[in-house]
């Protein structure tokens, strides 16, 4: 099963091609790139690769929504900062701030509830919540060609895992049903939790304080913690998606690393090393030299979502 | 597939039907206790429940063989405690500092290697190294009333987990091809790791201090962690597995959770509160009152290795 009919929403190119040679040679018994199935491990990051990251990652438009909870409840927090900010959609203050405050903070406002509790007010969230430019659904802005490619990969005998800098609690809320990625393969950012064994039964209580940020050098920290093998095929859309490509490029055997390059801002939005919660810039300066396939949302994707 | 002639080394009893009439409840589509099978989890320790654990944990063994390679080049290392100990298999002085010690102790000469050269190190121990006292190989000493349950609950749609206090890089150097169970569904204890990427491209080097000590309240916390669902069956033999089984037996639907009780010296080694490195004392005294099945070694199993 290595035919490339799946990735229709890819234009044909260098990206599509690489792709489609790279899964032949590890897929083909007795070749020289053949890679058993157990180890046919891909690792995607998710803001960004999978689905829209702008103008604010999506677990940060959750996570206002949350706030205006609170705030209904307590005013004062609408005069607070850095609630002010989120509240008020003030991207200026919310960029400076940078992309692990913004999701300590989200983690923050997640504390004193179980898990399972947190899972099923992230799924209502999805289930309405809309992107402010494209109208849809979140949960609907996801890209076409990654879906399809996570779809070819796994008919192929790959094992498909997200490594996100996301809340793993938030992703899992809905990986599955729109990546058809379980909840297991989710690997992200995390809080400690606390064993609640007092009030119904067992429960896993999200404390407020981080347990990882899944983010640039901890990418491969956590694949090498849960997964325990090296990924063969990496795909990311920014510096802190580097380390894991790197990490996944320099295994032995045949490997494939890949970012996608938002270079469209008709369909979608451009923007690379600007982006101040999220920046491409070392990843596509040396992309040559680390020997990363640069995707160009432009050229290389049919459709995007 | 519920048929039970897979558990052909199990008795005829109370535990071979409490596993059955499980299994074919939560398969049974339409039945009240229908679990989907992307939710059927299951989560085995390791000592003690799949293998031997006496007179020490297998992982001590090899560290033991490792301190005999190190004292080879620095002969002072036999006069240091804890090595002194390790090395004259005292066990009244390894079992008074407790398994957490000595398994940190175990990770302290593990460090500056990568997870990779490990794994290589640690495979290869154990295609040779030998039970003091079965004679066999260390790793023929699993239960094979355990290995036709984790292939019977396959099977029938489970994802079979080892979640236990043994290091996970070592668990991981046999899982596979004792078990069956795939290096990603390996949790265990872990050290902290640290990213190299001068030599050899990219590495994760151990460190010698710990990320996770996966015993006891930690079992439910990486589950939640690592997994995302709560297991529907957990499998364990001491104390440092009740959270996991209480935290199992507690979710919502049909759950089983079950205890190995050691208590078969003529055909393995009958101990339950008295060792001390990792007693059964409170999960057996309120094994009832929690609705944990206790399973005799002696009575419930046919064969043990």
């Amino acid at each position: 099963m290595t035919t490339d009919h799946a990735l229709s929403s890819w234009n044909d190119g260098a990206a599509k091609s690489e792709i489609v040679d790279f899964v032949v040679r590890v897929t083909k018994q007795g070749g020289a790139d053949f890679v058993p199935p157990a180890e046919r491990i891909a690792t995607f990051d998710n803001d960004g690769t999978l689905w829209s990251e702008q103008p604010l990652q999506v677990q940060v438009f959750f996570v206002i929504d949350r706030v205006k909870e609170l705030a209904a409840k307590d005013p004062t927090i609408k005069q607070r900062q850095p609630f002010k900010a989120l509240l008020e959609h003030d991207l200026e203050t919310l960029y400076g701030l940078g992309k692990q405050a913004i999701f300590e903070l989200a983690f923050t406002t997640h504390s004193g509830m179980t898990d399972e509790e947190f899972g099923e007010i992230a799924h209502r969230w999805l289930s309405t919540a809309r992107h402010p430019r494209f109208g849809r659904l979140f949960k609907e802005c996801i890209y076409r060609p990654q879906i399809e490619l996570l779809d070819y990969l796994r008919l192929n005998g790959f094992k498909t895992y997200i490594v996100s800098g996301g809340g793993v609690d938030f992703m899992r809320a809905f990986a599955e049903e729109v990546y058809g990625i379980p909840r297991e393969q989710v690997i992200g950012s995390s809080v400690k939790t606390r064993l609640d064994i007092k009030n119904k039964g067992v429960v896993l209580l999200k404390a407020g304080d981080l347990n990882s940020f899944d983010d640039r050098e901890v990418k491969p920290q956590n694949i090498g913690l849960h997964i325990g093998r090296r990924p063969i095929l990496a795909f990311g859309n920014s510096d802190g998606d580097l380390a894991m490509l790197r990490y996944t490029k320099t295994g032995v055997g045949a490997r494939l690393a890949l970012l996608v390059h938002h270079d469209d801002a008709d369909r979608e939005v451009a923007y690379d090393r600007d982006f101040r919660l999220s920046p491409l810039a070392e990843a596509l300066d040396k992309a040559k030299e680390y020997g990363i396939t640069v995707v160009s949302m432009r050229r290389d994707w049919k459709a995007i979502f």
